[in-house]
């Protein structure tokens, strides 16, 4: 079957091979629609176990969901300036509400009498529409702190997409949170960026380094942007998560004032954070090999798989009155567990399918580990196999699974520490840069700077990080272009 | 405070009540944009719970979640002829992709060089992208069953909207599925109304009649559409979800085809099932009464609310020695508790909010309680106080929850008897039907019969009853308009 043909290699060519892999592992898929894809159900499924481990954190830390229109008022983008600046431009755009039959032919055209008044569009983001509502939702320091999250799918039009990294619809959650001091929103944005984080690294395995932005990457209305940032495979970086401090700038756009414990009006303090099903992008890179994904056990829909090798109905019987209480005692324990014993497919068909999609463990039983008491224990993160005792199996898969999420976040941040250098003059950045990876270099702190840098390498400054990197500092130093004074490294990277 | 004055009693104006009850019991309001609500958290928090439990047997019943793009291409919705005369024409019309800068002044205009080459439509249902995605993953009756689900905001260009009921955007759950043969599908578009009936009756309290609709009110493109249909105070019937029987008609449509068993091409047989947030307004309209919003206990987002009365903060520190230890009880039978301590509002506010939020059973703990080892228990659903021993006060709280789940079920079920009369002849039905209420009558099975019904009553068929109603039966009679023979006894009602 051309599902079974070998994956383009990364070596040969990354970008196919996350391509071809997306496709074969049942993630997603490109739709009729330019630029919005599908993401199908074996996708979705570790979308839900990534949102759920998002959602129990954001209602840990006092957030409640809510819904926002999909729609909003062209007017509502020019509010805040910097906001339309930065965004506005490629979406969506609503100008119709009706279709009719086309008295010409077959088929529907667009009324041209159901013209809307004033254009709606889909929305890239809800800031606008969220506080155009926080508005009737706010009057005194009693009605705040507001923290809403919202799980939604917005829109940017997007000319070149990729499946998950890049796509015209993409699902996210959006927290939008109203506060009535500056120190407490900032706080906040602080601490969404630790969710983040903590999913990403114990969830997601992950290793992300936690940073803001240099103003020219931040997020257009904000005063500061954090996110964490991630490395992939090939050496690019790629952006996991953000979480903004707004300022004043959307309650001023707004006009959404309160009335103080003092009694005076004030303009009210705001935050806003997401993650996207860019996500998804960011787990097949980081762990992914050529055999297909390689999925931390906490996301794997099937944690383990066992498989029967039989030739008739009467081995199968045989085999399932070893496999039917092994499944039981694993589901007792909440491992998420599937037997494959359909004779539709050979073994050899199977072992390949649940390689290409990442399952953690699986488990194989024949008539000899029958005899011998023994089952075929499978690794999908090392490729390794091994033949154990039956007794004790049970205990043995569960520790298993612990360790190949640590294994697998180990990897990823061992590879990540190799592959961040510090350089210290501009000629070596220049050659280093190409080979991939995060460089930790002094820098000026000028937009100028930075944008020389981008023109001249296409890398940017991923972020300016909070704490200082395994084996590494956050002392001063000079820029290794201007040779100016620089306050710490800050992580240069080619980006997704 | 505006929030309490008292709501417009439900005899005075009941769609006024509803309209007020939606919004001061902080369930949803009107956004910026035309027809389109904001669901707030509170709302929200019982819809997540609706969608738990929805969601729970879906996957029980062998569903999988995926999703699929937003716009469809307007070509697809002329696919379908019968699809897009039901359908397609009130719907919200994406035609650019960019804004830019207004030459002429301040703000942003849509940009006329980024026309679409072909419109897109904001999804008012996804048959028709859904199952031009499954022409791609269906080839052989191995690929079948496929039993997906997607959660999914959806728009119709609704010209009188109102909360909940019939809003432009709602959220809801489409299911669709794709079979080898007719017979599965029917028992697929059968299992999912025995799903959603399950969760109307023992999670929302809505007893529902299920039934099929007549072919005047089938949806457009389907060969049956089952249905529920409930009866809410004011007599008036709500569709509370829908389950089709779609034959072949999109297979033939978007030409998908499988290659059976007998290596012959044949067309895929379809369902496809939806609830959406339209069942919050069944909530509201079936148990709330002039004080607020009634919530059976299963979705309730506070189950119990825990108020002390206190003067001071000696006394509230001495009514928490009791309260503390009482909230970790119930907590630890997973009942949602909250303590609000809050000295901010008087326990008169309090009382008055949770009642209009519809929190089931509210305790309140003062010096009196203390002395006497005793505490106060309201019901929300009989409005009844009284004043229990703390002795065994955890596992009276836990009973009473199931009890007031079932006594809200009853009190609706008991109405829905009443209100349920059979009627044989037109002229006393054109004066019973104005009283509001189901009746029960024989029917032609005309469509000409069925029109004349509704134009000269406004009645429609809701359902023809798969089941004998409790007290009436399925037997044959005469048409109560033409006299022509009937095979049952159909439900007519004016409808929501």
């Amino acid at each position: 079957m051309a599902k079974f043909q070998k994956l383009t290699s990364r070596s040969e060519d990354y970008s196919k091979w996350y391509n071809e892999l997306v496709v074969k592992a049942d993630l997603a898929e490109q739709s009729a629609v330019r630029g919005c894809m599908v993401i199908k159900p074996y996708g979705y499924a570790i979308w839900e176990f990534i949102q759920a481990q998002l959602d129990k954190r954001f209602k840990e830390t006092g957030h409640v969901n809510a819904y926002f229109p999909l729609l909003i008022p062209k007017s509502f983008l020019s509010r805040e300036a910097e906001h339309v600046e930065g965004f506005a431009k490629e979406c969506a755009v609503v100008t119709h509400h009706r279709l009719k039959n086309d008295p010409n032919g077959k088929g529907v055209i667009v009324d041209p009498d159901a013209k809307l008044e004033e254009e709606l569009i889909i929305r890239p983001t809800s800031e606008t529409i969220i506080w155009a509502t926080y508005k009737n939702w706010i009057s005194s320091y009693r009605d705040l702190p507001i923290l809403c999250n919202q799980w939604a799918n917005v829109m940017r039009w997007e000319m070149r997409t990729r499946l998950f990294l890049r796509t015209a619809e993409f699902l996210w959650q959006e927290g939008h949170t109203a506060h009535a001091t500056q120190e407490e929103a900032i706080a906040e944005a602080e601490k969404m960026l630790e969710v983040y984080a903590d999913v990403a690294e114990n969830i997601m395995a992950i290793p992300v380094i936690k940073g803001i932005k240099s103003p020219n990457e931040r997020f257009a209305g904000a005063i500061e942007t954090y996110c964490i940032e991630g490395l992939m495979q090939d050496g690019k970086a790629l952006q996991a998560g953000t979480s903004h401090f707004l300022g004043q700038n959307f309650a001023k756009s707004f006009d959404v004032q309160f009335l103080n414990k003092e009694n005076q009006y004030e303009y009210v303090w705001a935050t806003s954070w997401g993650v996207s099903t860019r996500l998804m992008g960011a787990l097949i890179m980081t762990h992914s090999d050529d055999n297909g994904l390689v999925l931390p056990p906490h996301l794997a829909p099937i944690q383990v798989v066992i498989v029967p090798i039989f030739k008739d109905e009467d081995q199968l019987k045989q085999l399932m009155e070893k496999i039917t209480p092994l499944e039981q005692q694993l589901k007792a324990l909440n491992v998420r567990v599937k037997v494959d014993n359909s004779d539709k497919q050979t073994p050899g068909y199977k072992f390949a399918d649940y390689e290409l999609k990442g399952v953690p463990i699986r488990l194989a039983l024949g008539m000899r580990d029958l005899e011998n008491q023994t089952i075929e224990v499978a690794r999908r993160d090392t490729l390794t196999k091994e033949t154990k005792n039956l007794d004790g199996i049970v205990d043995y898969i569960a520790n298993l699974l612990e360790e190949i999420q640590q294994n697998i976040y180990k990897k990823a941040l061992d590879f990540r520490m190799q592959s961040t250098r510090e350089v210290d003059d501009y000629e070596t950045f220049k050659k280093e840069i190409v080979k991939g990876g995060f460089l930790l270099c002094h820098w000026d702190g000028t937009p100028e700077t930075e944008e020389k840098i981008k023109a001249e390498t296409k890398a940017t400054i991923r972020c300016i990080p909070l704490e200082p990197l395994p084996g590494h500092d956050n002392k001063p130093g000079k820029c290794m272009v201007t040779g100016k004074p620089s306050k710490q490294r800050v992580v240069f990277a080619i980006a997704y």
